[in-house]
């Protein structure tokens, strides 16, 4: 006797590779329907490909035809499944796709039987004004399209651009409410249910379409379809919002979240059931996709799958910066897997190659490649420079062994060498010409870092599927202190959104965590970081990343401080770091380090528009999906200057 | 006796630079007020830097002060001019700049007296619900804000992101109104313009507020107060429509347009004023700063500028594909001009240095950057290896002679031989554990790019204020023909929205056109384009891009159907090409290339997605400011197959 979500499971895999015979399905589905209570539905959690509308629909064929085989009601799909989420300009570009995903949806229309099918599309805008098109949902029974319901709020802000693509429907613009089992569903699509004024302190917009649809309509309970991205702090509001609504109206509520990476941007999965007291009743796996069987008004053969540790964490205790990181490097580890996982496998590339420096940010990242694509998959390159330690060197093979991953060494000196000479003569010329020569200059350690990928690039060149691996992380983006066409090159950067402190908890974490335990050499951990790329003339030996910076616990929490509080220079002086709690620092040198750190980010920008894809993992980030400023807004004055002194300015101009 | 023309230069050299003393501003202004008739106004043709509210306000109070000495009723500088637009998402993560931006409104309201100044400005919204800013119009007199009109229609598409961070004002939220003059004004605010029910077959929003002002408040004139984007389309279309609602509503309308690029974002001035008739009465230059003063009601002293080519091109004589680029080409030459020196100036650099292939790439970009930011300035470098010809060299050699640039030659023989040299050792081990080599690949050829590369940031480091610049087309960009960390990196990118037929086209016209005649050697535009970075084996010659690709004729008549009228792949194999009018090409050949544009597209959108800033010129283009695809995206079907294929498929699966 096996339990519904081995069955289920059975079910996940014939779709995916297994391929059951007919028999051994009837007897799965026969089995399944034994141990179903009657007004079951399937949440129907699943990761499509943006554009892949072909792929997408054949997946739902299959699913669709799993569900016709049991007992249940209704097989909900995320919002816009069909055409994929995010979908990008090219929903304009090539209508084509549009067409596609119609026509799509009426060959699925005609496999419906008696099970709703619930299901997300881009519908054309047949108006005489407004975009070009819907977010919509179509529901299909017996063969047809019974019901489409379209979005309203159209959420325009970080990764979501919405209104770029979308028309808003107007909060009155039909029904919303279908009947599932005798009962009255009322179907909203993601930021529809987001507006509750009740539950929010200041609304993002005017209307709220699922009072409307309450008051108006009287469901019995909701539907809301979404494509909902993973991040800390929006589970426990998710949580809580759902909750309340469910509550306040006394009606169950169904979330059916998408799973899954696309580029730059990830989806959590985790689609549940709250009853009508708000109580959650069912809750799908995080991070997979899910053929998950719920009754939202029986309770008895609901499963509720954990969280994984980071998507529980609650708002309040991110009221603080902390470098106690733990809590969320569960989730940050699984979002970064999902989306080096999901590019690779969407974009059809197989191997990864990046260079092994016995630092923390390749470290880390070659852990995290050996884990979403396999050891054999991952190739680690030792490229050591005459500044390279003979630790580095062996910390980065010790690593290499550890994780099982292919390695060789090869020594950069010739090319530095050779490069290093031609600059020689090139300066000296040029010098004739341009009289700007720097006295110092970041030259030499450039030509290292860009030797190295010049390596990486040649075997992405030379071997199949392969992608470089750019290696930068978070905090020293912010700071600019990463290599154009060096470090900060490649075809994906899996930690471009990980600060340096959380680097090293995630470093411990996945020492403590993985399977393999420990295949984290503790040197790596315990060394300060440095890029090796300079000799410190005061220390003598290579400088040190905070010698060239600032310390890094100061600096991540300047990062969190603009990300999650929007806190000016001023405001950041009056306030007291964590950093000051526990190291005496002048005010001056706190002012040292903020306007060190404001002028240098603004020279960055250029490196954070040319970043390769990277999966965003903290609540806000400098990802080109979620962030954009102009370059040339380098001027801006991120300290505030007085009233009095603008007028006398200008007054005396 | 002095034009007013010739007046009021003077007063933007007194602004920009030469600072007058006192009695000559009186006298100036003596003279110039001698000439202006009753009710003039001036049009404030500014460029603000997104994010430099100091700098844009500083400029504004120079401004307001000069048009407070004459004899003039309202100064008026575009939208969002303040903060600068575009703004980006640093609106939200920064709200200190929106502080900055009131406090320096009410500075400037300060010294207003009793001429109008009518500015834009970003508002805080202190609304229960919304977005946190709008998008606002401040009017000031005699110290004071008088009126605030905020913008209700919000263009959220190509490089517009107004939803993104400005609520939409209701339609209905106040006066529009204000008194100039004894007449009363109404306040349009850019897009608030575009919604003519009349005049467009269909809408992109259901109200329109111009209908709704003049209706409701019969406003005497309209001001327009604008930053619209330059587009060779777009003027003729900006031209018609203003005009048609001056004769639909019998008013004048007075447009005010920002000038200047930021990053990818140009915009060319021309602001003008039409009379009550729809006649053109005022025009203000193209792509310069401008001190513009016009009457609305007389037209005596009124001058009309003259638009660049380009701008004048009517709408009907784009609806096919033509090689006759000429019309377009002034006005592309002062979009990447002023791109290139508001990209330089507004981040602070001065100098740029690029490889000379002796191909037209680098050609038309050593000539664009000479004439943007002066010859001293440009460094032109020839890189030779193996496969370079003598031609190519001496090619170079004598562009760079004629530009008077700086210049010099460097082979790249040994970077290249000791690169291969290691790779020979990496590849064979690298062989031993992936079985994934490609038995033909371009390893070689991105050597040579890589090796140029590194050579110029390498200059860039040990410069002062030195940029390399990237030499991609728009062609071989759609078509991935272009190296990464190769000769599409740099830190500016001047010709990656132009396409290939029409860069040769701009190299005969600069020849032509510039002050130095002839400085492209003839050769340069006569020979077939080739990357010189490979040998085709069929005739032991340099391979041509052509070989590589396809007839760029072909091939830039595909990227217009894409980008203008969004054809699918059967639509183009039902179309008749320009290049079939000409050669015979079989179907099985036009549907080859078709392919393999599709297919080489979709795996450049990576490339696209690390592109240096550049200028957009195009109606479309692939700069990711104007358009994004996710690149996960790769496995759109740009091919219609049927309805019964699909069906016949999903119930077969």
């Amino acid at each position: 006797m096996s339990t519904i979500c081995e069955l289920t499971s059975i079910i996940e895999k014939d779709i995916a590779e297994t391929h059951l015979t007919e028999s051994k399905r009837d007897a799965v589905a026969k089995e399944l329907n034994e141990k179903l209570t009657a007004g079951s539905i399937i949440l129907a959690q699943t990761n499509p490909i943006s554009g892949d509308v072909a792929g997408n629909a054949t997946k739902a064929a299959k699913w669709i035809k799993w569900a016709n085989m049991l007992n249940v009601e209704a097989i909900i799909f995320p919002e816009l499944y069909l055409i994929g989420y995010p979908i990008g300009d090219f929903i304009d570009r090539f209508p084509i796709i549009v067409e596609e995903n119609e026509e799509w949806l009426n060959a699925l229309a005609k496999i419906t039987k008696k099970v709703k099918v619930i299901i997300g599309y881009a519908k054309r805008n047949e108006e005489k004004y407004g975009k070009k098109f819907y977010n919509a949902i179509a529901v299909m029974q017996n063969g047809e399209i019974t019901n489409i319901i379209k979005k309203s709020l159209l959420p325009t802000y970080a990764e979501f651009n919405d209104y770029r693509h979308f028309e808003p429907a107007q909060i009155d613009s039909g029904s919303r409410i279908i009947d599932i089992n005798k009962k009255k569903a009322g179907i909203i699509i993601c930021e529809d249910g987001w507006n509750d004024k009740d539950f929010f302190e200041k609304n993002l917009y005017k209307d709220d379409p699922v009072e409307t649809v309450v008051k108006e309509q009287q469901p019995d309970y909701l539907i809301n379809c979404s494509s909902s991205i993973t991040r800390a702090k929006k589970e426990q509001l998710k949580h809580n919002m759902l909750s309340f609504a469910a509550q306040k109206y006394r009606t169950p509520i169904v979330y059916v979240n998408q799973v899954g990476s696309n580029d730059n941007i990830s989806f959590e999965g985790a689609s549940r059931v709250y009853d009508s007291q708000g109580k959650l009743i069912a809750m799908a796996k995080s991070y997979e996709e899910q053929f998950f069987i719920a009754n939202p008004f029986n309770t008895e053969q609901n499963k509720i799958y954990p969280l994984v540790n980071g998507l529980e964490k609650t708002l309040t205790s991110q009221k603080a910066f902390t470098l106690d990181h733990e809590p969320d490097l569960e989730r940050t580890y699984l979002t970064i897997i999902q989306s080096i996982r999901d590019y690779f496998r969407k974009t059809g590339f197989k191997r990864a190659v990046l260079g092994l420096s016995g630092g923390l940010d390749s470290t880390v990242c070659a852990t995290l490649l050996t884990d979403a694509l396999g050891a054999e998959n991952v190739l680690g390159i030792s490229m050591p420079s005459k500044i390279t330690s003979e630790e580095s060197k062996s910390d980065a093979q010790r690593l290499a062994h550890n994780l099982g991953i292919n390695f060789c060494e090869i020594s950069i000196k010739d090319m530095y060498e050779t490069t290093r000479n031609k600059f020689d003569n090139i300066f000296s010329e040029v010098e004739k010409k341009w009289d700007c020569r720097y006295k110092e200059s970041f030259t030499n350690d450039n030509i290292q870092a860009r030797s190295r990928a010049l390596i990486l690039w040649g075997i992405a060149n030379e071997f199949g599927s392969t992608l470089p691996i750019a290696t930068s992380d978070k905090s020293e983006l912010y700071m600019g202190y990463a290599t154009i066409n060096g470090d900060m090159s490649g075809g994906f950067a899996p930690i471009a959104d990980v600060t340096k402190t959380k680097l090293f908890a995630l470093a411990k974490w996945l020492n403590k965590n993985r399977t393999k335990k420990n295949a984290i050499p503790e040197e790596i951990i315990a060394k300060r970081p440095g890029a090796e790329l300079a000799i410190n003339p005061k220390t003598q030996k290579p400088l040190l990343a905070e010698e060239a910076l600032m310390p890094y616990e100061f600096l991540d929490e300047i990062i969190w401080r603009v990300e999650n509080l929007q806190q000016s220079i001023t405001q950041m002086m009056e306030a007291k770091f964590l950093y000051e709690t526990k190291e005496n620092i002048t005010p001056e040198q706190k002012m040292e380090w903020l306007e060190k750190f404001f002028k240098r980010m603004s020279t960055a920008l250029y490196k954070w528009s040319i970043m390769p894809p990277s999966p965003i993992v903290d609540a806000r980030s400098i990802n080109k999906s979620e962030y954009t400023q102009p370059i040339i807004s380098s001027k801006i004055n991120y300290k505030k200057t007085t009233q009095e002194y603008k007028i006398k300015k200008i007054i005396q101009s």
